[in-house]
């Protein structure tokens, strides 16, 4: 077992792939289908040019409803000196040359060989056989007009929108609505476009299990197969998704083997890092080449590139893969199995292979120049993707990191767009520029508005109200404190704030003040919110308060020093006088309240401090103690603003006070007090 | 019938139409309908908030492969001083905490219950029993460390991903593949979104048959459908196309009443205008109630809002539409009949009631500020839609208008963007800024050469060409003369020309002198192009050359005074001394290359002076005559920029020449040579 990975560049991995498939001939597109217009063509990438077959219009058209004329008739007509044209028949088409005449025509009717202007029906009298005014305007006798018009007035001539033989689109160009009608209108109902490259998607791992499966410890839900399959359909690839296969080297490998006879490429997820049960290198080694295995790419780096024999013929093969004959190689990518770098391992090492293949352009992400709101550090040697939420905060773009953990994929979810820390860098301190790849367009950023400091699950709720008002909220949590200075150094608009001044029980007032000296603010109370001992489900050992804590019996878990509830702690501690020490303990720290949760939960203390969600979510009971206050602190530049004026209307809405009030643990009655207003 | 349309400023139309579905109880989401989420839920829009059920991790899990340890244990290994800790079972939970152990865990395993950190395989030594380096790195009796680790340091901790109870996704979102990974990780393996709303196209007119037809004079190939099917699968809708129905007013309405009772819209297309056989209006009159008929936008003006009465109930109405029992009202949009149009008046009403319908957010282009090339007029009335091409030039981004006709499809195709000419303004002068809704991202555009000038067909192969070095070529065509003002004006990168100067049968340089004066210019030749006359297949009359245009039985037809064209024809008149005056149809005045071809088809005239491609496109027969000079303008400024030096490389590419020659009237012989650099 080999238990380092050799991390080469990115762009080296890439172009050692490149190189690879090009030698065994599949740097190319893969093969043409004929498929009808109307039958699923949304998507699918033109395989070669098209050219019009027929022009459009085909004939010279009248472009309105009215009266075909030979405009050189009308040169004569005044508002005070009308003339007068005679209607002639639909039948008739060799006429007196010397004789005015028209021809009603409809809107897309061809246009008599003898005219060349058409008179709108509304810029015309209708004339009866006596010469009166008709109110019959289908077939009058003649008609009167009172202007000229110009040779070609109101006509679409032959070819105004394609001229046959002309380009129509050009190849390896992907179909949108309007091509369709472009395609169809140049006298096509089928169109050649490139063949679907098919892509396995093998899931490894004794620990997977199907999604919705009910879960023992050490289970995994196997999702990663629906997000790769999600994204291949949506670069224009046809997935198949394979059971997920048990640790089994050879079971493994005739898994592989079999895929790589009826796909174009194979994805084996997981076990592509070096651990005891990463057996993907070794698979690709026993059953092709492997090139490279890790890339100096964060996240994602355990990936493995290779290409695998196909054994046999493919009986099935299509008669557009004939050239397929001399191939027998299959190309095969380890994806990593931590969502977010199997996420991303497709993005960067599938997605240009899939275009070449479909003969269309990469996909690509618009890029921006952002303002990072905090240091990321990074290993110099990496190209490291940073998930990150946006706002324009000021006249700024502000980037705010989100989570780096590889197996969050909520970031992902979360994520307005992907920074760069280049390959190079030791990392990018707060407040430089940094490039991101946009996940949203700049309108839906510049709605955005962007919270930043401590967490808590209503701003959930105030997001989907402010959906209502066309507002987005963007929120990163770094804590009450974090979101203080984010707001002094003007990136974030508004912050969450639940910080207790122990010397007289206020809350936030006296640390906005500290960190944010000279700055005017507007604070509003969002809610109370209840902390209590999370104890478990029906509380064995009757604990009722924190008088408890001091019991023999009692073994208790805090958070970390500094954290707003050991804060809280403290203080009541001392109201009642109680001496930390004579608490068991006290100085084992978690630093989540989920973290005190699942202490307790595990059994290895009784009862901790925390919120009431966090008991619930692991269905654990609560106890609750004290409340907090949790307030929003909104600089008064911005509390004016167009953009955050929605934030106030949520406050006040009925609707949204009923909604929290229905969450445990809350309380709205103070929801919307002015707690300071500079 | 009532001839003239009342027209209503764009957003009076769309309140109505919103007001009428309020009224109806229609304007909310339809339905609700589970789907598992591996069945293509990708796209689909979440009718609730989805919450976890379970936290991701579930448990406290290894975040790589290594040794799970407690963190306190490692608190004295030194580089030169390493601790040892035995390997304990898997199945050993209760261990006497005094001694150190460690139990191997690879990545996503449980953390024993005693641990509360893992040291990564790198960074231990395996021992064997007799505390020797074993190179079994599974299962030795113990390992050595040297350095401590920090408590929780590489663990995932439950919920690190997902808390249970939290929210994953608001409602209302439209589901990505990440996120269908985020929704599984929390617990879930179906998920409730909006049911499809279910969307009827009916394609009304005799003159109308189905894609694919071969065409008679007056047909129309009915394509309109196809387009807007594929738009309302983009956003979400279930459409079903109908087959073309003729314009019989009865039978529309049996079509329309059908459709109403088994589809949420009904989209009736054409016969939405005033002329005889536009129907449209009154079939809404009489099967309910018209809203709107005629909407102060271009394109698509003449548009139709209304609701049509549900005669009878829908037996086969599914549970979740229980609460249409209220309903009797199926809203109906007439659809203007030319292409542009009817693609219009999707987005601007059907889209708004789909997202309503879905409960999303209307889909957004993002909008950018450009400098327009043209003036632009407009109705002061209207809302105008300009489809332009985009591009930068120097720092400006630059919106030249393509052709503003409704019935043109492959303006749609071309366009990058589209620039609102809004109600209230008479039009936009050249060089003023206007906003455009962009159809390509910021990073297509900033890779886009802009071509203003004349157009020929080796531009699309050049584009062609250009697009495998990741450049656009977007053109536009204003005619030669006006290319060479629009690069004087820095409103383009390049132009075609081909100017000649009747006075010493040179091409461009006299003219590029008079037009762009001070500009330092690089003119390169592109191609040789044959001018000849363009008579009926076969040739009956025997035409030769120019000299038989004054034969008694020979009727000529000529393009425009100014046309390059006819200034060729006057020039090498002068060479024969052939009088104008002695050529039979020399003041018949064509507009275009196709029109001269169109006259000869007809019969109108026996010949013209054309480009072989117009004859090629309505099968007559070509005599070639003369061949003038294609050149390509670049003003130096740009000549030497990396924007446009691929374009270099593909005029110097033997694959580009070779393509060109097999078209038909080109000469590549001069391809490339250097005319004239200042």
């Amino acid at each position: 077992m080999s238990v380092y990975l050799h991390d080469i560049p990115l762009s080296h991995a890439q172009e050692r792939f490149r190189l690879a498939l090009l030698e065994a001939g599949l740097w190319r597109t893969l093969g043409v289908e004929e498929i009808p217009l109307d039958e699923n063509a949304l998507g699918r990438v033109t395989a070669e040019p098209i050219w019009a077959e027929v022009s459009s219009p085909h004939y010279h058209a009248s472009a309105m409803d009215g009266f075909a004329v030979r405009a050189e008739d009308t040169s004569e007509a005044q508002p005070t000196t009308p003339i007068q044209l005679s209607v002639v028949s639909d039948q008739l088409s060799i006429v007196n040359l010397r004789s005015r005449i028209s021809r009603y025509v409809d809107t897309g009717d061809p246009l008599p060989e003898w005219a060349n202007a058409v008179v709108p029906i509304e810029n015309t009298e209708a004339l009866d056989e006596d010469g009166q005014i008709s109110p019959i305007v289908r077939g009058p006798s003649s008609i009167r007009i009172r202007a000229s018009v110009a040779p070609w007035s109101h006509v679409r001539p032959m070819g105004e929108d394609i001229v046959a033989t002309q380009l129509v689109l050009p190849s390896g160009h992907v179909l949108r609505p309007v091509d369709l009608g472009a395609v169809a209108a140049s006298g096509h109902h089928a169109i050649r476009v490139a063949r679907k490259p098919k892509i396995a998607i093998l899931p490894t791992g004794t620990e997977l299990v199907p999604i919705g499966s009910k879960l023992k410890t050490g289970d995994i839900l196997e999702y990663n197969s629906l997000v790769i399959s999600a994204k291949i359909e949506q670069m224009g690839g046809e997935p198949t998704r394979y059971p997920i296969i048990p640790d089994d080297f050879e079971l493994i490998c005739k898994q592989v083997e079999e895929a790589a006879k009826t796909h174009d490429l194979v994805l084996l997820n997981a076990g592509s890092s070096a651990g005891a049960e990463d057996f993907s290198a070794r698979v690709v080694e026993k059953l092709g080449r492997l090139l490279v295995h890790g890339v100096a790419v964060r996240p994602g780096h355990p990936v493995i590139l290779g290409m695998v024999k196909r054994e046999t013929q493919d009986a099935n093969r299509r008669p557009d893969d004939l050239m397929r004959e001399t191939w027998n190689l299959t190309p095969i990518i380890g994806v990593p199995g931590y969502p977010v770098s199997a996420a991303l391992t497709v993005d960067i090492f599938l997605e240009p292979v899939l275009a070449r293949w479909l003969g269309r352009r990469p996909l690509e992400m618009p890029i921006e120049e952002a303002t990072l709101t905090r240091k990321l550090v990074s290993p110099p040697g990496d190209d490291d993707f940073v998930r990150v939420v946006l706002g324009r905060v000021g006249e700024r773009l502000l980037a705010a990191p989100l989570s780096r953990g590889a197996g969050v994929i909520t970031s992902l979810v979360q994520a307005d767009g992907l920074a760069l820390v280049p390959r190079g860098t030791q990392g990018i301190e707060a407040g430089e520029k940094v490039q991101v790849r946009m996940y949203r367009s700049r309108n839906e950023i510049e709605r955005t508005i962007l919270a930043i400091g401590s967490h808590d699950m209503t701003l959930d709720l105030i997001a989907q109200f402010l959906a209502e008002h066309q507002r987005r909220l963007a929120s990163a949590n770094v804590g009450s404190q974090g979101g203080l200075i984010a707001l002094r150094r003007g990136e974030a608009h508004i912050a969450g704030s639940h910080l207790l001044d122990p010397n007289d029980g206020t809350y936030n007032v006296s640390y906005i003040r500290l960190y944010m000296p000279g700055i005017p603010v507007k604070v509003v109370a969002l809610v109370g919110r209840d902390q209590g001992l999370i104890v478990k489900k029906e509380n064995p050992k009757g604990i009722q308060n924190l008088k408890d804590l001091i019991r023999y019996d009692v073994q208790f878990v805090n958070r970390q020093r500094g954290a707003g509830t050991r804060v809280l702690l403290d203080y009541h501690l001392s109201l009642i006088s109680i001496p930390k020490e004579s608490i068991a303990g006290y100085n084992q720290e978690e630093y989540t309240h989920l973290g005190v949760a699942s202490a307790v939960a595990s059994g290895r203390a009784d009862c901790g401090l925390g919120i009431a969600a966090a008991a619930q979510a692991l269905d654990l009971d609560f106890i609750p103690l004290f409340q907090e206050r949790y307030d929003l602190v909104i600089p008064k530049s911005f509390a004016g603003d167009v953009l955050l004026s929605p934030l106030f209307d949520v406050l006040a809405d009925p609707r949204f006070r009923e909604a929290v009030s229905h969450l445990k643990g809350y309380d709205v009655s103070v929801m919307g007090a002015l707690i300071l207003e500079d």
